[in-house]
């Protein structure tokens, strides 16, 4: 199949300080403004995490999600935007699913479900199947498309299973993000596996941790997928760790990669058309659509 | 290689009660009647978990462990014995490490650990790193074999990481368990890619959950590896689920599969030489054999 390439930009993640890279946007405005550069030069897709303005640490509220959706569209209206409900530093499913909650020009086109409990290098990141659940009836309730995050093979099938409560409905997006040091690796057997299992109608980026983010982007452009590209998941430009990148060069990159592979940028509107996402103005997938 | 086959032997579990199936044993002297019959029609190995003898309802604490113990090695003191280590219903170091505090001629040989934090059915089961590592490093110092548990991929990969970090040490001892809803499937793609992943110098077992039982114990024994099986994982004997399964019944059919196979059981005195468990009296592997 001649897809065009899904780029879904991860700018700054749960993890990243600045004291780690400086080129990390925390507070609004630099979100804001590395989201609109990039959307210049061409991504399709942005996964949004806040920051609490004082002290650079996530937060789930969204007035802080609410003011970087309305930075980025007053701008870019069409861009799709994905906000994290991630439970690595919030458990509650109020606070998780709170983002959910804006409406009308601020509301979200989708929002990110892990699809089981995992563990990253130093922490559990816990996902109760009820969870899991309520989180997946919250979006499909409110036309929102659930970015489908599987770190191992097993929540592929979790994800079949949601599918057929009629919990999510197709066609589906998934990110697929190798080389945790619990989950799945960063390698062609373990991605192949992986793409392998996924159900009909499923788009799907390729992420690498670390170092593996360009393995796991090069082989998503080859081999027809989309990447997930950021510094959300990867603080260096080189693997040996010598120039720390900024997101625009991470984006050019892709650009270089996806022109020599003969893959043109997936313009936001036409994964609009793909997912059901609503057009200009109206945002997230519209109810009627889905019966 | 021709290799004897490993049966583990799982009587019980967390999970099944009496108005599940009869014949899941759950005080001490229903456990340690079924494991000594089961001892005389040939198992390897047994890995148990306790039940508080008044609710059914599992329990960590080692005077129970320590029962069912004595009540085995009474009438036959080479079978390998394994404690739950399980984080399923307890979470504190304390309770999950308690069985490993038995000494002596009570000393379980083995414990199990599970390499992640993972989905089951209903509930999230967390194994947070920080956790997995202590009950490493208590067996380590205790001469007492983990029981690596692997439901997917990247737990492989984790064990791999705690060989590095010299937390766990060859050879090695894993359980393959598949067919978790958000863990790999029961398929032969799953478990070839996971028994490929191995590390050098392991000693495998395939298991399923419920219906996978059969089809797992059935390529695990073609394919020269061992197999876990019992009712934790399955009370049903026919995968049309029309009769329930006894312990006996399950490990008749392994004998039967083995030697259509031309495989032999393994006796628990030749796993004790392969994993330099101690001998008849010593339990555990003996420290000074790791230097």
């Amino acid at each position: 199949m001649d897809r065009n390439l899904v780029i879904n930009f991860t700018p700054t993640g749960m993890i990243p300080t600045k004291e780690m890279t400086p080129h990390v946007p925390v507070v609004v405005p630099e979100i804001v403004d590395q989201v609109l550069e990039a959307s210049e030069l061409g991504i399709t897709m942005v996964h949004l995490h806040a920051r609490d303005a004082k002290t650079g640490v996530p937060t789930y509220k969204k007035e802080i999600y609410g003011q970087i959706i309305e930075g980025i569209r007053k701008y870019n209206p069409e861009l799709v935007i994905c906000v994290s409900l991630s439970g690595r530093n919030f458990s509650e499913f109020e606070k998780r699913s709170e983002p959910l909650f804006l409406e009308d020009s601020l509301k979200p086109d989708m929002g990110s479900l892990t699809l089981s409990s995992l563990n990253f290098n130093a922490t559990a990141s816990t996902n109760s199947p009820e969870m899991i659940q309520k989180l997946a009836k919250e979006m499909l309730d409110k036309g929102i498309v659930p970015e489908l995050e599987a770190f191992d093979i097993g929540m592929i099938n979790y994800a079949k299973y949601l599918a057929k409560k009629g919990l999510i409905k197709p066609p589906y997006y998934f990110n697929l993000i190798l080389g945790n040091i619990a989950c799945a690796q960063a390698n062609l057997l373990n991605a192949g596996i992986m793409i392998n299992d996924l159900p009909e109608q499923s788009y799907w980026s390729l992420a690498g941790i670390g170092n593996a983010q360009l393995k796991m982007n090069s082989i998503g452009i080859a081999m027809d997928g989309g990447v997930r590209v950021g510094i959300e998941d990867n603080i260096w430009y080189d693997t040996k760790r010598t120039k720390l990148a900024s997101n625009k060069d991470l984006i050019q990159r892709i650009h270089t990669l996806a022109q020599a592979n003969e893959r043109k940028i997936m313009p936001p509107s036409e994964l609009r058309q793909h997912l059901q996402l609503g057009t200009k103005g109206i945002y997230g997938r519209t109810l009627n659509e889905l019966t």
